[in-house]
Formats: structure tokens, C-alpha cells, sequence
């Protein structure tokens, strides 16, 4: 017995030094260790990646904006068809588990969920009310990067090869692992998806341009994530009587904007400062932007007590 | 002891009698039981569908085609930037020891193949030389279904939503999975996919018209998948003297055909009678099916033995 303790110490201590993941994890459910997470090599997200996702902040031990998470995270399952089996409380417990259970002060909760793990492969899932999902999550202590956010960042365009349906946050991610691969390939961060000469957004996040004073982003369809931070800028930029408006704009837009924005939950709000080599306005963030930040770090103080 | 023993043959039996599946998998390149497969919270595969996959058919204890399917799992690598890391011999010597261990003699084996489960989840993945994949795969008894095969299927036709890179094999298989469920809500059991008016493929095998007694399918481009039972039906065709031609056709070019095939690993081909209510020819697996159905048995026999 005493040597099965300090393997599973050492298998805990590995775990937590090597990737900056919290001791304790979801897993059907239920709060458990590491060694008791048993994913079956027939659960659909393994094989078809048959699931859905979602990545929330949390600042001063507090999660933030977690209902637009977890609105998002339904909507989505109403496309593909998909039973969550749990209600928005469950998952609003489930989330707080993971944070008190890690003792996470700052960094994100990551949570997903597959259509199941019952029976042989089969591309057929059942109906609706028969599946039984499996969910996990864990926690990753990451301090907020201020420094970072406020310096700027440096994007190259891709093409966007996604599927069709790219407003549900599915696991079907290898396009966006291509573009994440393709950017730093080319020495950059982020990588801004273009359909059809169309800019739709940031392999993970939401992008935004400036022009003339006014913020243009894509419309909310089918080629667009429902980013819960471009929500919450929407709501500043109203706070901040910022025009804000929902529009297609092309690459060359995009290259000629006074500001381009990316936003996503890690990213929050941060400027892009050179797209394919070509400068952004003066290279430098741009007023609007330091504004929206600035609304932003209060928005996080106003519903997690610090910004931290 | 005996306790532990009891609770794992229970498990075996279980597996075995639910699924089909056999005892012995793969995992990480070794043969083991299914308890001894670890998969991690971290695996690329989990998180992303990062990864690839093949199904080769078993008749008579002999894997049948094996070296097209490794061919096309090497291609697929080479486009999405994937470390295979074993060798051609290396995958047909766990393909050939998942049959033995399995004393598998008619059915399937499945093998996948992600991108590495080491590190916190991160689109970026590692570049090419540094990627270590985790292979794993299963083997599934089941008979060769003549009688199904020779009687003919029908289908649904559904939009082609698929991303951008179809001719790989990848595990981004929600979009197959859709396609699938629709077809079975409206009552049919293969969908056939069409993109911007075009027929690509079937969820999950190619489509084959005939027209004026030649044979016509999607040329072999991005939107498809590179088949491998299609390539057998090519030679044969070429053997028989039967017109084989790569072109795009329409939805009601499929409807007016005089017959329509689907091919897969497992389905071989079969004669679809039916498209979305309309009868394709007489509603009868026609001549030409027939033809190639003959043929593709006395494949099976020459490379196999035996055709069960």
C-alpha cells in the first residue's frame, strides 16, 4: 500500500509540474484524481471528436461571464443534436467544483463534453433523449499576462477550410490546430481565417477592425463562433458610446483598418499590430482599443472583485 | 486475487459480448487488454479529433487491401503535417498481430493514430519531427453480409458540410455523424453528399453512377476521400471492359442514372435503389453492380483464400 501512495504522489506531482493542470478533474460528474479518468477508446469524442467545449475565465478565484459560456454551450447542442443531459445549474456547479477543488485563483476552466462511450464505433449516435454524454474538465493556473495584452500581438491570414456549422463550439478542431501551426510557421501568433476573401475570424477568437471610429465585425451566422468576449465589448463599446456594428470587411479592409482587435477569453482584448507583414495603423494599439481595455479590466473588477 | 481475476473476466466478457469487439488491443504499439489503455485528458485526439484513421476489412483471417489503406494513411499524414512515426511494415505488423491476437477471422480491424498526448491541450502542436502519435486500435467480428450486399440499400441526399480537406482521413467526423442521423430519421441507410450541386460521396464510401453503361465518379480531388475500394472497382472495371470515367455529375444525373453504387471497406458495393423516394432504374441491383459484385468476390478469394 505504501508503495501505490507515492506512485500516485508522484504521478500527481508530474502532472501538476510538467503542465500547470490542477490535481483534481471532472470526470462524469464527479470530482476525481488523475488515475481515475477512464476514457474508453469507443467514446465518440475520441474517434469522431463527437463533442463540445467550453473554455471559461477565471480572475480572483472567480469564474467570469460563465452564463454566456454555458448559453453558447446550449445553443450549440440544439444544432448538432446533442443531449447535455445536465441543467445550466449542474454545470454552474461543476465549473465551481473545479475551481475550489484546485484552488484556482487565476487561469481558465476548460470543460467538454462527447456524445457517449456506449458500443462499437458507429457514425450513427443515438436518438437525442437516449444519449448519455460523457463530461470531464480540469483547471490550468495561468495568471492573467496584462503585460502582454497591452503590448500587441502579430497575425498572419489563412485560408478558412472549417465546415459549415463554425457557430457550435465542437471538438472538430484540426483546421484551427492547421492555422495555429501556419502562424507560428510564419513567425506569428494568430491566425485570421479568410472565406472567400472575407475575413470571418481568429482561428480562436473574434476579430475586430476600426475604421473611421467605428468597430465593424463579422455578422453572427453560421461562419462565426458567438464569442462571449465580443458580447461583452459589444456592451462596452455601448457603455463607451463606441460605434458598433455587425458587417462583412475583406482582407484589404482589414490590412487598411485604423485598429484591428482580436478577442477571445484568454486574449480578452488585444491589439493586432502587423496582419501578414503589413502594419496596422502607426503599429502601435490604438485608442479605441486601449479604451475597450480599460472598460474590460473594469467589467472583470466589477464581477470577480479584482482583476487578477 | 482471485477476486481481481473474476472482475476482469467479467469486464472481458462483457466487452466481447456488447460490441463484438475482440479482447486484445492495440495501445501505443503494444497488444493488451482493454484495462491496460490509458488514454489521457490531454490526448490531442480527445480534445481536438487530431488524428487519423484506418478500417481495414479481414475475410477468411487475412487482411484484404492493406497496402492501399497504408498508402492512403501516409498521404493524409503528409497533408495535415502528421508524424506517423512507425513504418509502413512497422503498421502492417500491428494490423496482422490485432487479427491474431483476435484469432479474427471475419470483420474489421480499426486503427487511429493522434497527434501526441504530452503537455497542456494547445492548438499549436509540435512540429513534424518532434509529434510522438498515440496509436491504438480494436478488432470487430462480424460476417461478411452477403445477403445485405446483394440486396441493395437506399439513401438520402444531404448537403456536403464538410471543411475543406475531405481527402484526408481524419477523426473530424461530426459532419459524417449528422449525415448519418439524418438519413436514418428520414428512413434510409447511406447519405450521399452534394456540394454546391455536385455529388461528392457518400458520409462514409463513394458514389458510382452509370450512365449509357459507363461508370462515372468524382474526380479524385480535395472533396473526396481517396477511396481504396474504389480503386479496386476501377481495376476491375478495366478487367471486365466496363467504361470507367472520372467526372463531377449532378444530383439529377444521379436520379436519372441507370444505376447508382455505393463503395465502402465494409459494404463493398452495393446497388442503391433508392435516392430521397426516387427509384434509381428499375428499383433492381442492376447489371453492372452485378458485374462488379462477381469480380470484387473473386478478388477477395485471390488475395484471401476465401470470400466469408
Amino acid at each position: 500500500m505504501q508503495h501505490a501512495r507515492n506512485r500516485k504522489k508522484d504521478i500527481r506531482m508530474n502532472s501538476t509540474e510538467k503542465k500547470g493542470i490542477g490535481e483534481r478533474y471532472l470526470w462524469k460528474g464527479v470530482m476525481v484524481d488523475e488515475q481515475d479518468i477512464h476514457i474508453s477508446l469507443q467514446d465518440r469524442g475520441y474517434v469522431f471528436g463527437d463533442g463540445l467545449y467550453e473554455v471559461v475565465r477565471v480572475y480572483n478565484g472567480k469564474l467570469f461571464g460563465l452564463k454566456r459560456h454555458l448559453d453558447r454551450l446550449f445553443q450549440g447542442a440544439e444544432i448538432v443534436k446533442f443531449n447535455l443531459h445536465y441543467t445550466k445549474e449542474e454545470f454552474q456547479s461543476f465549473f465551481q467544483q473545479l475551481v475550489e477543488e484546485n484552488a484556482l485563483h487565476s487561469g481558465y476552466v476548460y470543460m467538454q463534453l462527447t456524445r457517449g462511450d456506449d458500443g462499437v464505433r458507429n457514425h450513427l449516435f443515438p436518438a437525442c433523449r437516449e444519449q448519455m454524454p460523457v463530461l470531464s474538465g480540469f483547471a490550468v493556473h495561468t495568471p492573467r499576462n496584462v503585460e502582454k495584452i497591452k503590448a500587441g500581438t502579430t497575425a498572419i491570414s489563412v485560408e478558412d477550410i472549417r465546415w459549415k456549422y463554425c457557430h457550435v463550439k465542437t471538438l472538430n478542431l484540426i483546421p484551427n490546430c492547421m492555422a495555429r501551426y501556419e502562424a507560428k510557421k510564419r513567425g506569428a501568433a494568430k491566425a485570421i481565417l479568410v472565406k472567400d476573401g472575407i475575413v470571418t475570424e481568429e482561428k480562436s477568437g473574434s476579430i475586430l477592425i476600426v475604421q473611421n471610429g467605428c468597430i465593424l465585425t463579422h455578422v453572427e451566422n453560421e461562419d462565426i463562433l458567438p464569442s462571449t468576449t465580443k458580447k461583452i465589448l459589444e456592451a462596452l463599446s455601448e457603455q463607451e458610446q463606441i460605434p458598433f456594428r455587425e458587417d462583412t470587411f475583406t482582407l484589404e479592409e482589414l490590412y487598411a483598418a485604423d485598429e484591428v482587435i482580436v478577442a477571445d477569453t484568454n486574449t480578452e482584448c488585444c491589439a493586432v499590430l502587423q496582419v501578414d507583414g503589413h502594419l496596422i495603423g502607426d503599429g502601435n494599439p490604438g485608442p479605441i482599443l486601449k479604451k475597450l481595455q480599460k472598460a474590460y479590466e473594469a467589467a472583470i473588477i466589477a464581477e470577480c472583485g479584482r482583476a487578477e
